[in-house]
């Protein structure tokens, strides 16, 4: 199997050799500029280590991982115009940096990109390809309006929440170890195995990044922290002390979410109080362990050697003890 | 041949089966919304059209024609917003009647309901129409991208202007017959004759559009009149004026162009009146003619006998004569 590291470093150099500089460069340069952000390049190493690990060959997968990549990056430009988010991987977000307009249409063209990048596939899993990512990208568009929905309704059911990180963030990784597996002729259920583990995957990890946001250290994660909290974001960790607060802590909330002229700082450190003192993040850790453990067991029922799956577990296990 | 209403006929019903009433809503609805607005679907009847010509199966060039107006639906949600405009067929735009973040995200949905709809295409031409419609669709970014470039910049030469609207609102068409000639299994050169016809006659239809937009009737053009002079986009109708005007009209246009307290009403008129001095809309029908002879040449270069091009022809004709 090959490591995890040398296929990131695939990755890597698949993306510096994207030739974007063209004209308009209005339109083409906040392409390089976000490409160029980093990142930790998470779903087109997973479609690659799917593909190596279901035995097929990492060339084939190479530029449908990228269009992963740059269809993940796509997402990105646009969410960020939507949620006003100032910062993304340490640096101004493209519609800060350059305007709103900008960041709609070079995103666009990011998402032409990624399709195009998907024509070289093999024109006999081209069909169930095509069909798989569109469909993806569109349950990562559902899922952000039920993010920003949220934002505007006085409450969210838990299955409602997870729902929708299901879609805004999981189905994407889940869906990129999909076509690596499909790349390399992998069957059903395999490749419905891989989509599960994937999935569950995603969700733990968006849940350590719900985490991050309210516990983190702002250098390590690259973005505002707190920024769920100023966005009245009802996140897991808001929903799960809201359930566990007594009336007098589920005041404290209603009010440190609905009042406006609470300084953002106050407001921080008002909420994290609440969660640490009803030991939420705890919760939220045992979510993520029972989401690891039906990973785990998805990736137990393929049908490959177990040797072949360590690439891909090591990967995710580093993925979730966010050391990267 | 089959008729070009029977096919515009097929494209309605097609469209009226395409199924919106999912959740989340606020995603959905303004897509429904937007493709219950009409326009008159001449991208996916020149894809039919195409198809028929080049004695292929409507049937199997119907879901790509689809494709094609979604595509181009889409990208009217997102241009709205980029040129701040408040009426779309005579009706508000999405970004109006919702929010720009409703508009964002259902145009990305629409992208990627367009390109799930390619998925049907036969395997073996699957690759290279996902290229071509991927290209296409880059191309209009640019050409947007470009439009907002000459807001801001003071002079535009008329070769620039008409290779931006060519890539903004010619290149579409032309893919779209494209796309139908080789679903019909038509080889080179012949899809390319058939691209060549309909950039030429969509770049004449865009110069039409430019002149209806001063001296079209407001109700029946379906936009705000005027809009581009209020915008200060340096259309094909002021590049020729001022390159005709002599230096006492030239310090008019400019400060007409420039003065941000002249009320709209009175811009609109005073623009219009040095156009009616110029003459330019006879400068622009020249050009349309010109256009229109070029999209006749490739016709008749294309190998089908005579008698199979006379819907198209009679389509681009009655699309020239805007009496629809």
């Amino acid at each position: 199997m090959l490591p995890y590291n040398l296929l990131l470093a695939k990755v890597e150099e698949a993306i510096s050799q994207l030739d974007f500089n063209l004209a308009p460069h209005e339109l083409y340069d906040p392409i390089s500029y976000t490409l160029a952000l980093g990142g930790k390049r998470v779903r087109p190493v997973f479609t690659l280590l799917a593909c190596d690990m279901m035995g097929g060959k990492i060339e084939e997968a190479l530029q449908p991982a990228i269009a992963c990549e740059i269809f993940h990056n796509f997402t990105l430009l646009h969410d960020d115009i939507m949620d006003n988010a100032p910062i993304r991987r340490g640096k101004e977000t493209v519609f800060r940096k350059w305007n709103s307009n900008i960041a709609i249409l070079s995103g666009d063209a990011m998402f032409a990109t990624a399709y195009r990048l998907l024509s070289g596939i093999e024109p006999d899993l081209l069909p169930s390809i095509l069909t798989i990512f569109s469909n993806t990208a569109i349950q990562v568009c559902e899922g952000q309006q039920y993010d920003m929905n949220f934002e505007l309704v006085n409450t969210v059911s838990i299955p409602d929440y997870l729902n929708m990180i299901r879609l805004k963030t999981a189905v994407l990784p889940a869906a990129c170890l999909q076509i690596g597996a499909m790349i390399a002729k992998a069957k059903m259920p395999d490749v419905e195995y891989i989509y599960q583990f994937g999935e569950k995957i995603g969700l733990a990890f968006q849940l350590m990044d719900d985490l991050l946001d309210v516990f983190g250290q702002e250098a390590k994660f690259g973005k505002q922290c707190g920024g769920d909290i100023i966005a009245n974001k009802k996140t897991y960790l808001y929903l799960k002390a809201y359930e566990l607060a007594d009336i007098e802590n589920k005041r404290k909330l209603d009010l440190l979410f609905s009042d406006i002229h609470i300084p953002d700082d106050e407001k921080i450190a008002g909420v994290k109080k609440i969660y640490e003192t009803l030991e939420v993040a705890n919760h939220v850790h045992r979510v993520m362990d029972e989401l690891y453990i039906n990973a785990l067991q998805n990736l137990d029922r393929i049908s490959v050697p177990e040797g072949r799956k360590s690439e891909l577990l090591k990967f995710a296990k580093k993925l979730l003890s966010r050391e990267s």
